[in-house]
């Protein structure tokens, strides 16, 4: 049992935790919670830290736990060492150290007519982790993230997701514009909802390909990101709402495009 | 200019931001922040303080803001002291002490058509602004709120409600089962968003009078107040999602019944 902070591979984790910079260069990421620990695919899972203290809620749940992590190499450490590798302030006490998934842009296109959402600049993790959340709830294919998005291995982000980022495929562009105008080239329309939108976006039609943009959470879509749209659209909001939080207008164009896919537009 | 946080308006004030029962026995509730202040409506505010450093981002807003100022009763505080009295780690430097709203059910049910959220035990601060938010943009008329949902006059939720707090009627319950049957009474058909539900949730009609019974993030609703609804319904989720983030499964029957209510069933 780990019982020291200042153990090498525990001070390796903080960093790893803290930092995206550490996450890429080890090519991990930390998932944490009995959820979690039971939705991740093996072959991804590279160790296991247990809290001395781990327990279960209940019988069929600690079955499940012990039968696979009987099949993973696994290390028990003392609950404070567990609370410094920890993001949250009651911790379940498991956490999976995680490879990494390397996507590419053509892992987006697998369905003949994709469903996408694309994101500039998102800053609140939590917020990122509900969109994958939803976006695989409604049907998509994958998330388009531009640079300046927070890290999608943000432990928060992880967590926001519940186990969403094991199977939602993801694809990181230093280049948004050039990425929209690939998908267009793909023949995927693209949709941005925007103040400017005349268009309600109930009235589009999201049957074949399409991806939607949002913009960041304070200042919406750059004009030059929306300017590469194939449609400005609105989202009707009455009383004095000036806009919607991202992650739920995200939510209602997804589910609008789930609801026609299933009902014909 | 008050400089001691020992002051004790400001004692009183930090007890206020901390305590749901404070804020109830002082009738009062704190609302943070430039565009909150610009929005407030002038009779229910009965206070307003300012960080010594307080400044606007622009001309056109530090005028609306100069001009809203003169009319009111208004404190400057120093920095150290605005500190304690605000929520949030980058406070803007304004905060105006509230007179608390009282709904009464009536309230809801101005419209001969009402569309309401019931909200049972929603422990989120922020996800309950999100939702009265949300709600106010999709048209809703009011919202209940069960006896043991996080208290509205939260910090959190009034910053999270990004003004809504001004404009959507609530109304507090101890018994919601009970105010579930007054709806009824009164000809609102109650739908519950609920795992066992047959029917997916844009096969029911939402132009009558309708209201969306929306559980805790944890265990969603209790079974006795979902044997109360009349349309137990479904969210069609994709690949492995058990259940929506509470707010985002509001967002999405809100926005579909401010579609049909457009648009026709």
């Amino acid at each position: 049992m780990i019982t020291s902070p200042g153990n090498e591979r525990i001070k390796s984790l903080v960093h790893i935790r803290q930092r995206a910079k550490a996450r890429k260069d080890a090519d991990v990421f930390l998932s944490e919670g009995i959820k979690m620990f039971l939705e991740a695919p093996e072959e991804r899972i590279r160790e296991v830290f247990l809290s001395e203290s781990f327990s279960c809620p209940d019988k069929a749940v600690e079955d499940a736990v012990t039968e696979k992590l009987g099949r993973l190499s696994c290390e028990t450490v003392s609950g404070n060492v567990f609370s410094k590798i920890s993001d949250t302030c009651s911790p379940q006490g498991i956490l999976c150290v995680m490879k990494s998934y390397h996507y590419s842009f053509s892992d987006l296109l697998r369905r003949e007519y994709p469903l996408l959402l694309a994101l500039e600049d998102i800053r609140d993790p939590g917020n990122l982790g509900t969109m994958i959340r939803t976006g695989e709830g409604a049907g998509i294919d994958g998330v388009i993230l531009s640079g300046e998005t927070v890290d999608i291995y943000n432990p928060k982000t992880i967590r926001a997701t519940m186990g969403s980022i094991y199977r939602v495929p993801f694809y990181q562009t230093q280049n948004l514009q050039q990425t929209i105008a690939d998908l267009q080239r793909h023949g995927i329309r693209v949709f941005a909802a925007h103040l400017d939108g005349e268009t309600a976006y109930d009235a589009c039609d999201y049957t074949g390909g399409c991806a939607f943009l949002i913009g960041n959470e304070a200042g919406g879509l750059k004009e030059e990101t929306a300017a590469t749209a194939d449609c400005l659209m609105r989202i009707p909001m009455a009383g004095a709402v000036e806009s919607l939080n991202a992650g739920i207008a995200a939510a209602v164009l997804m589910y609008e495009a789930a609801r026609q896919r299933r009902n014909g537009k």
